[in-house]
């Protein structure tokens, strides 16, 4: 254990990051780097864990989470990623605040992070929204910290916006890499990031881009497939397309579920809003229109019932490399039979693969850990490595 | 002092229980070693704390709390065991959630588990459901655990069922014990468990059941008593009578507060509705029948109002041993002329003993505590010498 | 930056104070000694955390709030107290309970505090009741310890009551020492405490009462400006007056912000609601009248209107000592231009100003944390020692 975990670190300390300091909001907009650096500072952590170490840097300083839609579980995530760290969880809850711009929230951000390391915020209901509040929290904290006005500046931490998942896709990715046994080895596998059918509607957009904005980053082929009209935001596709070429991977688009799973070394079925739904949501959203909110939800659930034969099926893993595709979701899936008449996946196919889409999900503390040591410390490897030689015990051994 | 947990911790030693890795839901269901043990651990920590002993096993993980009822007390005794223990609370708010069976629920269960030690759950508004709902995820991290998706099978907490309230009673055990100085003091002695007056409706049965069916199992003799019409779940008077003839005590039902408690040791005068009541109100707050719930509230409080003589007075006192009964109360009592015009316990009663029955909720905390140690270390005894020995003072002395 | 801590604690030492088991609710009811002991703890842990020192002198136990009005400034600043200190935080919810008295206070004060260093209140919604509370409170667990219910007496803070806002006030007195350089350099300056125009209704006294009742202890001269009809509450005014007597300072009540500014260093221009009609909305809201509540609103906002020229204008600030005097408010402010048309500030001045508001701000965790540091510990000198010469850093130094 302490043999690997030195490993990972030895290979961390290789990497020219560009972290330090820097909020991980897109994973797009960060280097490759970048990118291995969370998923090895992910698994030391993953492994001090289950090897009984103590990996707390801090001895108190808070995290505050903000989150501007339910969660469950990236809720936990974050608190079990603060636990690790040894920072306090302070939630910040606005349920009874209007959304406030300018000076409020300049003034909010200063004023919660006297103390804060990082600050963590889901804000995924309004397209065009979510990215852009984030970046105004994480400008104005670095003017706090320029002007003296906060000792740090904490990390801000991307728990979904309207864009990228990045901390759902970097889990999504250490899964693949533990299931493929490397990062390279993802080189000319094809994974299917396909829609699927659901009987409810206005799931966000922010995962399948997040899957096809980040797998096209390690040579990967990415097949998207969705009925026409499920579009994602159309940058995306550039986006992915142009790091597909970089990276020796590929990037495609189709109409048929059954083309994207054939032959598909990993397949990831999940429902979405298409959006141009999702903007005019977020327009009647926005203008409290609850009349125009419900005939939308109303056309689009005629629309996906359209589509209802969008579920992976038996059938269709048949169809995958050697039958045996790895089945992937970011949960909860809706299952056939199960949580819905008919839903995303036939419930034979979910069962395999049930308690692998619990280790995949398993990531995400680690993966947050991993965000706030790489950007709050100048040499996070010499803290590991520090936590490790220290190595006293998270829990008594008895 | 450090004497005193020393041999405390030896009893502990002696003792071969079966909690490791086992949920305490019925305290009916554990052997008596288990009981003791759970007596013993909480001793040790109580001890502990008021020695300035840092206690914690733990440096971070998570305790994780589910309260499908409203709380403080149960709330903050569950946080106290958690900062004790070195654990993070984390609350999971089901409030705007549906109460979930199946797939979400062993989904849930493993979301919010990958770094935690423990779950607490109250769940005791519908008879029929609360056990059963805490054994469903009980199963769920044991298959979790098992399937390699979590690093530790957390223990599960029953903070009041529909049929026990085991922290309650465990923490009153160790009122009794420390009011007559031991657990083996308890043989032979009277216990008056009887129902009370109140002008409110629907408190849960799971306090007189988990009091009937823990303190039979140490040779008292236990007389429950109500107005006919108030009966417990059915199953609960055999067991009783079954543990009470398996320790040399004995068990009984009157129809008397009276007879209860004349020449009693203890007395606990404390409402409840009836089981059948029960079983109605579950059946209309599922089909959201609120009008029949108006109509049972009714109906019920006109049936409490028939018994308002159903009240610990001086004159009942008086009846008991000496007159000088210890009184008992899970809080907060309804007292005639303080907090309703007629209630439970008449105010110069209650006075009397108010300071007691604070002492009485006070053991809640460490029970909480020590049944976490004792599900999740194999030589809990170990562990608490451990902390004896490190000798690391909770707070600094100046 | 540790000769300066050491510093800092040498004249702490010298101190005489009477905060030890006290709690400290009303500034004016607190010797000077306990003021300036207050302020150097508070500089101590502020440098301390400043220079990575973890300065927790707890492991584990619970810092309790209670916020019966809505906060995210004080709530956050608690918490990261809390955090400094080692004590878990647990906030008792009472959204959903009636305001309760008499036994239900005391014993949910006792229910809550079992493992509690320290419980923080905020109770400002009723003229004439938050300070009862709060002593309501204080008495609970002063009764709870001496009849041997709780092994420690936890210190109560007032985090804002209908009288008083004492962590503000004390901030607010670091802030004015860091800028002027000592408490003794605060003697013969002019600050200015007055009212300023306000697109809403209802701000409390407490900010204004804190800042007269406190600055007259220190030789200051102090100005307080309000429109006829805006007054404080009666006894406010004659206990700055005799502080001011006795502390070689000032207290005069003016009409007109234009006089107040006249040559001050230091300016707090910020709306509150007169003490009259806090009177009648408590009268109000107690009695659920919603219709006079809305009369009382449009009136007051009509009444507020008429003095739409008190705001702090750039004009204003000229007439100020050399043009530069401090401009203080406890955030947030009503900017004109920016969070509403017209406000108690021109944008202008306040940008100038930002920064210093913000940090203005910053010293409340560590004023809290102080509080509680010199209300639980014997000898806090002793204990601030011997977190310097524990030297364990807060955060893994890289």
């Amino acid at each position: 254990m302490r043999e690997e975990i030195r490993r990972v670190i030895e290979r961390l300390k290789m990497l020219r990051t560009n972290l330090r300091e820097h909020d991980f909001l897109l994973s797009w907009e960060q280097s490759e780097a970048d990118l291995r650096a969370v998923v090895l500072a992910a698994e030391a952590f993953e492994v001090m864990f289950r090897a009984n170490i103590d990996a707390r840097p801090y001895r108190g300083g808070l995290a505050v989470s903000i989150f501007r839609d339910q969660s469950t579980r990236t809720r936990f995530s974050f608190a079990s990623a603060a636990s690790l760290l040894g920072l306090t969880l302070m939630d910040l809850d606005e349920t009874k605040t209007q959304v406030a711009h300018g000076e409020t929230v300049r003034e909010t951000a200063n004023m919660i992070s006297f103390l804060t390391e990082a600050i963590g915020i889901r804000d995924d209901m309004y397209v065009g929204e979510g990215h852009e509040n984030m970046a105004e929290v994480s400008r104005a904290v670095a003017q706090g910290f320029e002007e003296g006005v906060l000792p740090q500046k904490p990390a801000i931490l991307n728990l979904q916006c309207d864009r990228d998942h990045p901390t759902q896709s970097m889990a999504d990715l250490m899964h693949l890499r533990k299931t493929f046994g490397s990062l390279d080895a993802l080189k000319g596998k094809k994974i299917a990031m396909t829609w699927a059918y659901s009987p409810s509607y206005g799931k966000p957009l922010s995962v399948p881009q997040g899957i096809v904005g980040l797998m096209t980053r390690f040579g990967m082929n990415v097949t998207l497939a969705h009925p026409p009209g499920y579009d994602l935001m159309p940058d995306i596709a550039h986006i992915a397309r142009r790091q597909a070429s970089e990276s020796g991977g590929s990037f495609e688009i189709v109409d048929s579920m059954a083309d994207a799973f054939e032959g598909a070394d990993v397949v990831y079925p999940k429902s979405w809003a298409p959006y141009e739904v999702m903007q005019r949501r977020t327009e009647y959203l926005r203008a409290g229109q609850t009349d125009k909110l419900g005939a939308l939800e109303k056309e689009c659930l005629a629309m996906n019932a359209e589509h209802t034969d969008w579920e992976c099926t038996e059938d269709l893993m048949a169809a995958t490399l050697d039958g045996e595709a790895l089945y992937m979701h970011c949960l909860p899936a809706d299952i056939s039979g199960v949580s819905c008449e008919r839903g995303e996946v036939a419930a034979s196919v979910f069962e395999r693969y049930r308690a692998a889409t619990y280790r995949e999900a398993e990531h995400k503390p680690y993966v947050m850990a991993a965000m706030i040591l790489l950007n709050r410390f100048e040499h996070p490897d010499r803290v590991l490595f520090k936590l490790l030689s220290r190595n006293q015990p998270r829990h008594h051994v008895d």
